[in-house]
């Protein structure tokens, strides 16, 4: 597959503007013209191009719950734009023979946003498609990362035993997949769920997963689980836990819950209260809910490219923001550390060679020690503490595989660190 | 029915803390217990006592749209507190003999959160129910007002002509009760509507238009209108416009349209550019929307009660902030030098004697030339100039009706305007 892509990149980064959602025109007028409206229960509101649009206005769709930044005033994100030199950049894209140029990446991988921090400072800013500086766009399973990140900080705080089964936070789980893990299995995606999140089969379980968490009526002769609580409770073993990596959303959903449970707080106002009304965010983040407000912690959170950079320099400084211990060191070295490589390598990600899963971030191992947030359709928080640097992307790709952008992205990235390491100063 | 209710105040002023939706726990617990869940397609979100914990979370219930409050610092909100003296402060309400304290009258309006300000000063700063500093409530027909607000300014800038047609901005509007009526007549709702908003009759129109622009799916079987701008078509004329004021709240949603077309901005975003994001507000303010991403003008919007508190002052100062002119003085002065007192009388407010409409705004043409924001279930801006004061309050009473609330708020407002002007300094 990714051969095939390859083949077709050139008419990729021409193709972006083609889709831009601001050119087609969606939601566009009062009222729309009904061949550029977006309405939620028609359903089609996440097929390409409407991703483009919908990816920046899902609380325009459906009820949502904020994770508020609080009342103070915004943390100065210092700025030293090296706008042209990075632009400027080649690198190799994975499996191809022509380098491509960081400016062509961005419209290759139909980027709606990327910053990048070095030292703290922002040297590369570029918006397009439906986001700019004051916009918010879907995390997607970025979302992940945030939720097993407040596991991490519950755990080093002894809030929250990542030795205990699951059961002990959440006893309703105890006849699901869940029932025998522990809660690290969970973090780590260790469990073995018989869960189908193949996007490209209409049968697959996440479509049911999706269906239990709309917040839309359900139909007079639905039968199905009707929260995202009642889902978790369906899920059955494919096998032992503690084995093999295996990514599944649900173990995300199932994280939510425990750490609501464990916590006391609703995981949105949870990490508003240990994080995004801490560190000086620009905006709100705000997550979608189910029909009784649960939030989808598997993948529904909204925020700023400004502020998941926030996010990723927080990451850097293990868990410090001025001067300040926002986090415990040890919930982000737990993560940044990485997982079991074995159990990672059973997954068959052949673009992720080495790499491991802890903590619901996804770990390189490289020379470098980067580590990431990642969501379909290309989002991706990247930290790379030898280089000192952070990487946030928002993007809109037609093609839901990382696989698909992986090959012109992960290269980049590197390539800029390099680049930043071997020039600190413009 | 006046007299009817002061007989149950001291009885009133108690059942506030009863019905206090923390208390009540409403939406409370992973999931909430079946009896305390709250849910938008079940209905009864805004039954009493369900509305005292819906009207701080209309986001988590249906689709919004928000008004951005931009990136900056929040503008400082100086604070002199005088809360025990305010407090204490005694006024006799409306029909009664015996007087109540500002305090009393705090629970017996079932008040979640109320603020005054004296020359720019927080004086007084009271939260309850399910509000907070932190939290927004909705404004319900207060929105009116910043819809009003908006038409003033862009009447005042030459962009809007108030003397012009309707049918000038939304040809759509021809053939409806609107299409013989001018932008003014709407601006000051003499428009002559048959439109029915008794609360209390279930076959009120109100309804109909609550059902054409709920996000929900229409029903298989739904033959009415689907939108606000297709409801807006449907209503029929009474009489002439321009004769009688009569408060409809479809002339909002018509004005919303009409402001959308004059300015091609969505009235969310049309709010965040010429007020909201440039007095320093503390939080993102939000609309409710239809199906199709039209804002509820008429009563849709939430914000926090020290944002409205500024927005009050910005009045007060006659569209300037900080040194600067954010809005045309002339579109303030507009509103607040009152409407047609005759128009007005023909409504039969008994409680509001010599009062005047404008612009959407409630002029009180009482001897400090005090007018207001008026929403149901008790939310209110005051702002008196020769007081230099300005109140907002947000409540969740029980009686949607104004008639029930105005006998033990308006003059409370006036015994502290009396209070802080006898007592200018602490």
């Amino acid at each position: 597959m990714i051969a095939a892509l390859l083949v077709s990149l050139a008419a990729l980064h021409t193709q972006a503007p083609v889709s831009d959602p601001q050119t087609l025109g969606w939601m566009d007028g009062f009222p729309p013209p009904e061949e550029r409206t977006i309405r939620y229960p028609d359903g089609g509101f996440f097929d390409f191009p409407q991703l483009r649009w919908t990816v920046c206005h899902f609380d325009q769709l459906m009820p949502t719950r904020r994770t508020a930044r609080g009342l103070g005033a915004p943390a100065p994100l210092p700025v030293s734009l090296r706008q042209d030199d990075i632009d400027a950049i080649e690198f190799t894209p994975m499996g191809a023979d022509a380098p491509m140029s960081w400016r062509q990446s961005f419209d290759a991988n139909y980027t709606d946003g990327i910053i990048v921090l070095h030292h703290g400072r922002v040297v590369y800013e570029r918006y397009a498609g439906c986001l700019d500086e004051g916009g918010r766009h879907a995390a997607m399973s970025v979302t992940k990362s945030m939720v097993g990140l407040l596991a991490e900080v519950l755990v080093a705080e002894g809030v929250l035993d990542d030795s205990a089964p699951v059961t002990d936070y959440v006893p309703e789980l105890a006849e699901s997949a869940f029932g025998n893990a522990s809660v690290r299995q969970v973090m780590d995606m260790t469990t073995s769920l018989d869960f189908n999140e193949d996007y490209s089969d209409p049968n697959a379980d996440i479509f049911a997963h999706g269906a239990a968490g709309s917040a839309l009526p359900k139909p007079a002769d639905f039968e199905g689980p009707r929260t995202y609580y009642e889902f978790l409770q369906t899920v059955e073993p494919l096998g032992e836990p503690g084995v093999d990596f295996s990514y599944k959303t649900v173990n995300t959903d199932a994280l939510g819950w425990i750490i609501s449970r464990a916590s006391g707080v609703a995981l949105p106002d949870l990490l508003s209260e240990r994080i995004w009304s801490r560190i000086g965010m620009d905006q709100d983040a705000y997550f979608t809910v189910d029909s009784i407000g649960t939030p989808f912690t598997g993948g529904g959170m909204s925020a700023s490219l400004r502020d998941f950079a926030r996010l990723g320099q927080l990451m850097l400084d293990e868990g410090r923001h001025e001067g300040e211990q926002i986090i415990p060191a040890a919930a982000v070295r737990s993560l940044a550390g990485g997982g079991d490589r074995t159990a990672f390598e059973a997954a068959g990600y052949t673009a992720l060679e080495g790499w491991s899963y802890r903590g619901m971030w996804w770990v390189t191992h490289n020379a470098h020690g980067a580590y990431m947030a990642r969501g379909v359709h290309g989002q991706a928080i990247y930290v790379d503490p030898t280089a000192h640097m952070v990487i946030v992307r928002f993007a809109s790709h037609p093609n839901p595989f990382n696989a698909a952008i992986d090959p012109t992205s992960l290269p980049a990235y590197q390539a800029v660190a390099e680049y930043l390491m071997a020039a600190p100063e413009p």
